[in-house]
């Protein structure tokens, strides 16, 4: 053990200001060291904190032995290559989780409650009421129940909704219907609203495809099927999504994520009334809280103790 | 007592074929009698169910017992002139409550959230991520804690809000710092959003006015107070919410009600860009759910028991 504390590095995509600020108070007594800076030596860095760390840098730090995501995603963490075998902790935190449900929660009920068309009679200066289904004639079903999908799937009870879950292992929930990986059709003929909160692997690459969309259910209270989206755009075929919108087989969506950030300009997505778009800013980490969070899990590390929230690099999440 | 049962009459202003289907099931045994029909006689009727009567009514009808109001809010009833001395029962409703608190978390939401301004964006086909405080920063007060405002302020506290309460009385409320009449002023001073959840009486008319607006918090992290009201217009100094919204004192404000409904084409809410209006749409009465209601208040009121939601004629709610 070295006498002094092990460095971290740190390779994030905030402000450097930003960083900076939440580094005074992060990390007593500890080196930070910053990627960024070319000729810094990391030779003797313990720990990096990355969003999608540079290549060269596993070269320049030899002597790493935890990897920590600056984000609840590990996909572009994991795709880079050379990435070396030690264990990686990926970011979970209250603060990310409450404001994903905030997220969810809000197009949830903006769709429920047809606030497109208010929007629009409202450019037209038009009062007119329209006849409103409430949250409990509408079901909600979320796939993938992970921090973030059960924390939602919660507050989506709470307001009224009827939820189902889908995951890869079955969970238990109170007064929410889960089903797994198996159940996935009886899951979707029954969804009105379809939340994804999936992580991007191999195995939920493109998985909103037109038979997703086509198996929601058709003759429900909104008049037709809607589609939500926070985990990653790589999980959605957006040929098959566009269609779908245009087509009818979806009547409405909401979108933070896309196959390529940021949205180009002249993508058909921006200007379809029905769609709703931010720009994957449903839930952003705070960098104060990676760092209290990673310093936590340092200090389980050096203390022998288990490393919470280790990703599964076989699963891929 | 009658041999048989007093009759209802109805005089609602929803669809004639919304009311007929709902009394298929509703009333068994009773005579329904409309007050529409000009030559029905209805001097038997003992229970009125309306949303605002028509003042003949009360000469056509000289026997009824107990008047039931068709919505929560009950000024237009007491408005009404010849209104005989009579209990009234106002109109209270599960579906109701959750409908109002669907309408009101959506638009604390939207505010926090910045919907008005991704929505712009949006439509310039511009990506780019704002700075985004979340719900534990921002403070909700809400105007009236009757059954509408207490549900809400539930919901707002489990979405992350710190909320605040405001009533006549004050009120006990977990997790929910409340105040009487009296400290109107230290209770403005700390809210980000502000609800009107209130009923219109002589004491609530023209309440939120530039005072009130320019009391609220300014240095909140919304960058400045909303307004969000779902109680009554007539409680709303327009002119004041106009020059508010348009000289920066209100960041932004959703509108269901206003002084003059349907809200006049030419009226500059319409056209402002951090507005959001609804259509007197935040909670609908759903006519089946009134009618259970008004035969549940019946029963108790034939048993010789207590009726419930009684309406206060002196305090006006
Ligand atoms: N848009 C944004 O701002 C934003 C912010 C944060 C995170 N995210 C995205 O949200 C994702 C979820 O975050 P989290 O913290 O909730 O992750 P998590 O705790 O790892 O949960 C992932 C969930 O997805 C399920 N799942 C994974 N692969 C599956 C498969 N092939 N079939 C069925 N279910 C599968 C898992 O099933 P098991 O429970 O059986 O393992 C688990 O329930 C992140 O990976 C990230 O991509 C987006
Ligand atoms: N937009 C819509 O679609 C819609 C739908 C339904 C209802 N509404 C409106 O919402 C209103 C509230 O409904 P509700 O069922 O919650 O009514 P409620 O149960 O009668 O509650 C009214 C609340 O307002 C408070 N209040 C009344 N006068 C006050 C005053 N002068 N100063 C301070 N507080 C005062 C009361 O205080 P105390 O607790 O001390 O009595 C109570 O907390 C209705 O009257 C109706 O106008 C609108």
């Amino acid at each position: 053990m070295p006498s002094s504390p092990g460095a971290v590095v740190v390779d994030l995509k905030f402000e450097r200001r930003e960083i900076e600020a939440a580094l005074e108070k992060a990390f007593p007594g500890r080196a930070v060291l910053q990627a960024a800076d070319k000729d810094q030596d990391l030779s003797h860095a313990a720990y990096l904190v990355a969003w999608k760390p540079d290549p060269n840098l596993f070269r320049r730090a030899p002597n790493l032995k935890v990897l920590f995501s600056g984000g609840a995603g590990v996909d572009h963490f994991l795709a880079m290559p050379d990435l070396p075998d030690l264990p990686i902790v990926r970011f979970v935190d209250e603060s990310l989780t409450t404001r994903m449900s905030e997220w969810v929660v809000l197009q949830c009920l903006s769709h429920l409650r047809q606030m497109p068309v208010y929007l629009k009679q409202q450019r037209n200066h038009h009062w007119r009421e329209l006849a409103q289904p409430e949250a409990k004639d509408v079901t909600v079903g979320i796939m993938g129940l992970g921090v973030l999908g059960r924390d939602a799937a919660v507050k989506l009870k709470m307001m009224g909704f009827n939820v189902l879950g889908w995951s890869r292992t079955r969970k238990d929930l109170d007064g929410i219907r889960t089903f797994d990986a198996s159940g996935l059709p009886d899951f979707l003929g029954e969804c009105d609203i379809l939340v994804g909160l999936l992580p991007l692997t191999d195995d939920t690459r493109g998985i909103f495809d037109r038979h997703v969309f086509a198996s929601l259910r058709q003759e429900g209270a909104l008049g037709g099927p809607v589609f939500v989206n926070a985990g990653r755009g790589g999980s959605q075929v957006e040929a098959d999504l566009l269609a779908a919108l245009q087509d009818g087989t979806l009547r409405g969506a909401s979108l933070d994520v896309f196959s390529v950030e940021p949205l180009p300009e002249g993508s058909s997505f921006w200007g379809m009334e029905n769609v709703v778009i931010t720009p994957h800013a449903a839930s952003a980490s705070d960098v104060r809280a990676l760092f209290r969070h990673v310093e936590r899990q340092i200090g389980h590390f050096e203390d022998g103790k288990r490393l919470e929230h280790l990703v599964d690099r076989k699963a891929g999440y």
